[in-house]
């Protein structure tokens, strides 16, 4: 922590921070200059707020030089994590993975026309809510563990590894035995008592950024699983709040490339969510390959018009299919090929 | 919902999404200009996806001309709730209620040093966390069913009602006895199955706006309480997040007449976590009494410097007393008296 | 400038950064921890960009510890500064002073109406716009020359002061002669050539807040004016756009507190802007005055239904005496009178 | 327009507002539901400001079904608009034109080597500014006039055209000889005295979005060049402000696909503002192209740590050359190729 002293501040203030400093764990190293005493506070501590030196007298400003996590940072594994599963899949590895799916699991008929297709077209993971976080308490709310059955099912008569989203600590249990991937939604990014939970699992984890989240937020939310022992997170942008409204959310391209600087976890990006919109979903999905994406979520269906959540947002499989002949294309532009 | 149709729309597009509206349950109204085609879809649905309609072909835009909230909503209640206690205190009726206390309840003695200081000062309701969110998993997570008893403790032998954060479904059952309003924090605004569980809970639940949570988001979140069964919601604003970054958050204080005019449930401030800085809590106090609000939370602690969470936007006991002092005098220029 | 080199920089990079600092003008302190090496640069330079050191290899962050802007700080002039004009009347004293007027002068009939209205029930400034900033150039642009004459015949008449807005340089010759007070829109906050002619003129200038504007570009914007002589700025907020849009703009009522801590200029809000819609204008500028607002800025029209511009937003003579009355009553418990 | 009113609107509450968009020109059209009426408002004016409607009494909400702009959307032109340049080069046809060069001109050296470098790697327009707007008044403001001939001198030399910034009025005649493109800053993108001046121009006008623009203002703004004559106008995403602060500003790549849908205009992107480092102008520049960008903007530096203004967000020559073959690996999968 670097604490600025303002430019009158005196002795007996610079004295009384540096004992809190100390008090809290740090060791400080003093520079005066004419006008500006500067203190930094050095130490192995993560878990201090800064605006308590922040509030004290005579100081001006205060910054945090150590991020607040330490397991999700770059440095923790700076050759880069590889999630690895049992029949040879990867996502962080040179290959990019395409995860596909409905938004919700509605029926049988549903579900294996549209597996059967988005593997045709080349996805290696099916995903499928069967627990459905929705505004409005009227909304159809997921088929529960009936679509949990499914899910495996026609992963298994598909060739493809399942992904779904947990929405509550009593739904880990029941999953366990259904699923590859357990996703953890932008709206439960911090809620910290699932994430702990999920630290006990050992299946992966693919953690969504919440639309108002920061890069530090995502990594400390990440912390709370990798810090339980399970190591293998994956992360995913999946669009923020902007003032602008004519999409849905903004998807932040650009975070892509940052976590992958800031962290050693796989990042990879939902055009779906992130825009909201089927006709921006493709090039997004481009821009998020050419950008350095590990891996892509994408919502298919067969006949969006009567989805029961999300259809607006959904491809239809052909356009899937272009999809994936555009992204084999773009992919050695980054030293990359499709999975 | 009303669709405008793009100017060279096809009557056969036309048709099919009147087909469309037909089908999810809409009485359909079409006004057919020199340019333009506009359609109106009658209907008592709350629950319907406009982007459906918006990606159909030949449409340019669809507006939902209903809230997708029934319960929560002005109309439904004209007249405003007031939510009544056993001791005679009211949240939304003349009097605005102030409820103060720590972030966190920490020890005996802190709380009840606390406690007595508030209680003179005029608060009516004592604050303190039980359970802490924290965003990191190293920080400190609070006492727990000791904090919940120190809590009705305290309350008991200074007169004040108790209000404490409640985080996941498994904490209400253990919480039940010990508060009089379960706090839902921002970032579970939209945690929907604890939400559905308040709902079924007889007990006051003060919900916060979540930081960036639109007025329709927040009242969609109290439909979820409602929809159960329990009709005494308080709402809260407590700062949204925005480019500035001087303070913690943005205090959004015309949340305040907005959600008066949307919405029947009474509306509180919390310019605490509002503005995460001590010196811009009293200034923001007192915007939020001249604005209208019904119930102000302020965290105060005898000695914020060390306080295990959020100190740096705790006032001193004196500082308190004295916005108190202000608000009674703003107070009339609303036509409130502080209770 | 503070510099935090990563864990593991090598001493051939701190070197570097040290040289690029000395170049810069800086005066260099070296703490080294046992991880980390901390650079502290010293140095009355305000003109630099952190992210030329950020870049260097071996960097980890930067945080710039003196503000870009000098005149502009509240240490320059730490008693406040106080804008006087030739009636008497002073702006930043104890006084609040109000502002009012319709948006556009629209006719004589019209601004003759208005300001004796508004005259009689206490605002001592008239506003009104004679060159009008309009998103589409469609819309009515202001009568220009004719309604700067009528606002001088109306302020005369009425014994008001004068504020319009200033959009260009080739304007300010021409408003010299007929008002007191020029405006700069918040359209206009960064046009920096604008700003620095502003600098020449003896007469204050109030300058609007951005829409998107950090403090620091507030006040950097500020300076520009400063520097070049002219030192009776008046800040004003006026609302920031945000990712809410029930109302036209997130009015940041902290900005007023805020504002007074980083600088010395007199902080006024204009609540009209604000939030766009008429029926939040008086809880708003209620809240600012409880905030500590210096002045206020509110749009009056007679028959805001019929307005040119901005009628939405335009209380009516009647409300905007009611609302007289109310910030007379909350003005002491800021310990302010209405000037 | 289409006006919701409210379930209790009375007969004379809607007999008034059918008055007042009569008044306003509009044809009215109106359904009457069981519940509720609605009101469309038909007509060809872009002029209006539904506010006016929304603050009347019984209204519940307004939505506009035009946009505020004519020659600017997508209807004006289908075909879309192609920017043809005397020595053949297009803008918003097949081919994508990259513009590189250094943020500032500071000396014949510099932008000699430079332009040499990007000419060499295959940019087609050399960028650079004469005319710096700069946020701090202490900032290095540009070299003015021999910044011009400096740019059109390299430009004749290395065979590229030349685009530099204009930011007020009365540079426009002075920039005439020198430059083939205007370009028009962020901070400028509602100066709409200088954008009106532009519409008398001959030669195209680059115009970024505002760091805080909707899609809407942005071809409003637009509009404002064409209304006046100049049909050349070419669009620039150059970056948002959100919450995130990781990154100087969000870029936001959706606006590329959108703006091509709404509007007929060619759209560009600019990574370098964009993101304001310099190791993310690369991945974001890919994403660019695979969104479907018509053109980019990238600065470049030889010697990035020497540069008088955003040295941080420069790329090395050698850096650009590289991203030149990335690019052209990308292009194809759009179907286009690099001009």
């Amino acid at each position: 922590m670097i604490v600025a002293m303002q430019d009158r501040a005196s002795e007996e203030q610079i004295q009384y921070v540096i004992d809190q400093l100390v008090r809290m764990g740090f060791e400080v190293h003093r520079s005066t200059g004419a006008l500006k005493t500067v203190l930094g506070g050095v130490g192995s501590q993560t878990d201090f707020d800064t605006r308590e030196i922040e509030m004290l007298a005579g100081v001006q400003e205060v910054h945090r030089i150590t991020s607040p996590y330490r397991l999700a940072g770059r440095n923790f594994r700076p050759e880069g994590t590889i999630v690895k599963f049992a029949n040879g899949l990867e996502i962080g590895g040179k290959n990019i993975v395409v995860m596909a799916g409905p938004c919700s699991v509605e029926s049988r008929e549903q579900l294996f026309t549209v597996s059967e297709q988005i593997a045709q077209a080349g996805a290696r993971v099916l995903r499928g809510g069967a627990f459905k976080p929705r505004s409005s308490p009227y909304s159809f709310q997921g088929l529960g563990l009936e679509g949990l059955k499914l899910l495996r099912e026609a992963g298994d008569r598909f060739n493809l590894l399942v992904i779904s989203e947990v929405m509550e600590i009593s739904q880990i249990e029941l999953m366990l035995p259904y699923i590859d991937i357990f996703q953890v939604g932008a709206r439960n990014m911090q809620n910290f008592n699932l994430l702990r939970e999920l630290g006990k699992v050992r299946k992966p984890i693919l953690l969504k950024r919440g639309i108002s989240a920061t890069f530090e937020e995502l990594l400390c939310s990440a912390e709370y699983v990798l810090a339980g022992g399970n190591y293998e997170v994956i992360l995913c942008e999946r669009g923020i709040r902007t003032f602008e409204t004519y999409t849905r959310n903004t998807m932040d391209i650009s975070a892509i490339p940052i976590i992958h600087k800031l962290s050693h976890l796989p990042m990879t990006a939902d055009p779906s969510h992130g825009t909201g919109r089927r006709d921006k979903v493709a090039p997004m999905a481009r821009a998020s390959v050419a950008a350095g994406a590990d891996a892509l979520l994408i919502e298919v269906h067969h006949q969006p018009d009567k989805a029961l959540s999300d259809g607006a947002q959904s491809l239809y499989p052909q356009q899937f299919a272009d999809l994936m002949g555009e992204i084999r294309m773009i992919a050695p532009a980054v030293g990359r090929t499709i999975a």
